[in-house]
């Protein structure tokens, strides 16, 4: 079933109706046809799902009558905060696509020392625009209860500074080249939920030693992902697939 | 340091010196522009690494000197193979090259009943040495020892038949649904290296019952891989990052 995001609150009861517009009516009316009678699933501010049949169009607007109300239990327990160095191409769209499949809650791009890409001070409000309404696409079709935020930081001074954690760790290479292998694991043993985890990784050219020395005298653990180098697009989605494992399915 | 695979045998003796010819002579002499004296790494057909300096070149062979000889570990020590049903566009293309990134031993794509895409007999070959070229630039750039190899297979049969595996897992998204969350993770418990994994994993528009039904009939586990939905191209990723974690990191 099709899925949706509100943006204003609703009375979540079966029996009551809201009034949906913008995209998503565009979407389920325009796109893919939806007829009176026919049902979608909406999420709540209060990350409930709703099933909800079509009323009425008017093409720009329409009115859902609410038919079941449930709670699903489909985040990861341990928010996680991706925290990536600025990297090139589509790279960012990557990592928040599939990122947003496999749980992430919040998206930090951030200048580093190593950062070849830069998002021009003008542009940088469209490029997080587009990159919030892939998180959003990205939350709706794997069926997540939020959407998770993107934010852009002027280096990683900044990230400590605004992001709200309780455990944080880098990925880094040259951890994983000294034999590292076991303190992503006691990171998250030590770890209880509702705490938040802050992942942080560098760009393509990796990120620069006094940055790791920054991060560690902040007290973030480097920490090494396996033996195999990995792209810059590809250790978050490893780290999240993890924390999955060990927090969802262990 | 630049990494290529030789694809014939050589004498991996430190002092002792090898000739390379193709595409590898291309890539390490005209593109990167390799001098005399410039080093590289050359993973041999015994999956040992050498590092060896460029002695002279013709611009269509090379000659190189050996000046160390390593075996690093950096393969997973539960060999896994990633069967897919056939997907649309460029997914094939981006599970074999993040799949090889994570480690993976051998793909190969089926004709699934659901499956939406095609291969056409006479672009087969084509398709599968295409595969096989992006498999071969992921191994050299995540420093992998070997190759993966990429195969077809016309049905579900036919990969039962044709892989060599010691335990089998169908990624099913019931499964998920109905809370099932640690067959995986007793399945790789269960697990003793150098055993192989076979994971199963359906295209855009998931399995058929009936495929899942003959799979567990032949003793293929199925299995959850958290709460959230993953599109077709991401799934294998999550299950080689758990492989690793589990038995690389833990």
């Amino acid at each position: 079933m099709q899925r949706y995001f509100l943006n204003a609150p609703i009375d979540a009861r079966v029996g009551q109706t809201f009034t949906i517009d913008g995209d998503t009516v565009k979407h389920w009316v325009k796109v893919m046809r939806a007829q009176p009678g026919d049902a979608a699933e909406f999420v709540t501010d209060a990350h409930q799902v709703v099933i909800a049949t079509l009323q009425s169009t008017t093409g720009q607007t329409a009115v859902a009558k609410i038919t079941a109300v449930t709670t699903p239990q489909v985040e990861l327990p341990v928010p996680v905060t991706i925290a990536c160095g600025l990297s090139k191409g589509d790279k960012p769209e990557q990592i928040v696509q599939r990122g947003t499949e496999l749980g992430a809650s919040a998206f930090v791009f951030f200048d580093s020392l190593w950062t070849v890409a830069k998002w021009a001070p003008n542009k940088r409000e469209r490029k997080l625009a587009r990159l919030a309404k892939i998180a959003q696409g990205a939350a709706e079709q794997s069926h997540r209860t939020m959407i998770p935020t993107v934010q852009y930081e002027a280096d990683l001074t900044s990230v400590l500074a605004h992001v709200t954690y309780d455990q944080g760790v880098v990925a880094w290479e040259e951890s994983a080249k000294q034999g590292e292998s076991s303190r992503l694991v006691q990171t998250l043993k030590h770890m209880t939920a509702p705490q938040r985890l802050l992942a942080i990784f560098g760009p393509e050219g990796g990120l620069a030693p006094q940055e790791v020395a920054q991060l560690e005298a902040a007290g973030v653990t480097p920490v090494g992902l396996g033996p195999r180098i990995m792209r810059a697009e590809t250790a978050p989605l490893y780290l999240l697939s993890s924390v999955s494992f060990w927090c969802e399915l262990v």
